[in-house]
């Protein structure tokens, strides 16, 4: 129980999102190897801390910890097991957001103000050592003078992390979203027009991303407030961001 | 003719909310005094600058600005003239919000820090000098200690003003709504529960408040976004005023 306690306070701590399972009923001929009441931390990678008391129930929990991650919600699971069941509870226990901002320019540096005061961490990428440095984003967390494509290869992606595209131009938000179109990131948000918009998402079509994938993508990014200036902007995608944190948006898994 | 952009300038520096009126086109009986293309500025309170020709013509235009400066939207004046007509395009000028936030707590602290980020005016008003201070708001434009309803006597609200309502109480939230109520504000929100603002509601329509003036307040304040910390709800309440202000939602005149 300690353990489990522990885990979850490191988890947190180390801003890992993971999920909480605890046995809520177990019927009767079950009940000698699952108690109501037992935990295990599951994280979404790696393994987890603690024991339900049977591998099977588990095994089939570890398959639901995605799901649950990005749902972002409490949710109970029914296991069937031989002649009896379980009833297993999972809890999401996600950090803080984790900000990647790709693109330092103006929008970028309003919404890693914003998002700071909101109290989230922040990583900026830009490829420019004039637009990536400590002097723009003296409160962000990580600056990352890197091309695109290998601060991506790097930076891990997990259920906690949001991603704001909002680079200089086309070419680099189309290469940006492909690569972070797969990750389990909970939110991918890319600034731009309805039509620069479109044709990202049909290059991207054409190249074989799942239609399925690309919906999930937040563009025109912001909540439609009649943002203009960068500020604005930022507002709208922090508004947006705060509203998928805490209300759960379902994402499809793609 | 540069009068009335100096004086335009000038409305614009000085913060003051006025609306630009020029005439588009004039019937063939009315060539003779009023021209297509004569201007006047006026303002939400006292004398305009600039001339339409015509002092009926200019009366009738200056009784449309406190609603043209409601709508936030330009709009054309057909005034029928004797035998002839004019017709008059209406330009409202307005300056950057001008946030009011009453009650320096938490969420008004984070209120103002964010739309200094979006380059709004700010003014701050609590009774306790223990919040209403220059250490809890550094980038406040003002910051006044005083009691509310004393404060508010000396406060000029115009038609570019946005008032957060976030004191620390339910009797100093009604007091400070029954003041700014018969207000020309551009928004007037107030945080709370819906319990909350339905008594308060209450209470002022028992007192004599208009319902068509109490359905013009934005409560509870802020987009629907499940914030949930202070610096979240200062989030949505800065999104909904960003809405108000450029989407110039029609507010009803009460």
């Amino acid at each position: 129980m300690l353990a489990f306690y522990r885990a979850l306070q490191q988890a947190l701590e180390e801003n890992r999102a993971a999920v909480a399972a605890r046995i809520l009923q177990v019927s009767p001929e079950l009940k000698e190897v699952l108690k109501p009441g037992a935990r295990k931390l599951y994280y979404f990678s790696g393994p987890g801390v603690g024991e339900l008391g049977n591998k099977e129930v588990e095994g089939i929990i570890a398959s639901q910890v995605e799901e649950v991650l990005k749902r972002r919600k409490p949710q109970w699971v029914h296991v069937p097991l031989g002649e009896g069941w379980v009833d297993v509870f999972l809890e999401p226990v996600l950090p803080e957001p984790h900000l990647l901002i790709l693109g330092g320019g103006h929008v970028g540096q309003k919404v890693a103000t914003l998002a700071k005061e909101v109290g989230y961490r922040v990583t900026v990428v830009d490829d420019r050592p004039e637009f990536a440095n400590r002097q723009l984003f003296p409160q962000a967390d990580e600056v990352i003078c890197d091309s695109f494509a290998s601060a991506l290869d790097r930076i891990s992606i997990d259920p906690s992390t949001y991603v704001v595209i909002v680079t200089r131009g086309h070419r680099h938000d189309y290469d940006c979203l492909r690569r972070v179109i797969s990750s389990p990131a909970a939110y991918i948000g890319m600034i731009g027009s309805s039509r620069k918009v479109k044709g990202i998402m049909e290059g991207l079509a054409a190249e074989g991303v799942p239609r399925e994938r690309l919906a999930r993508v937040y563009a025109p990014i912001g909540l439609d407030i009649g943002a203009e200036t960068p500020a604005e902007i930022a507002v709208s995608i922090l508004a947006e961001i705060i509203q998928v944190y805490r209300q759960g948006k379902e994402v499809k898994s793609g």
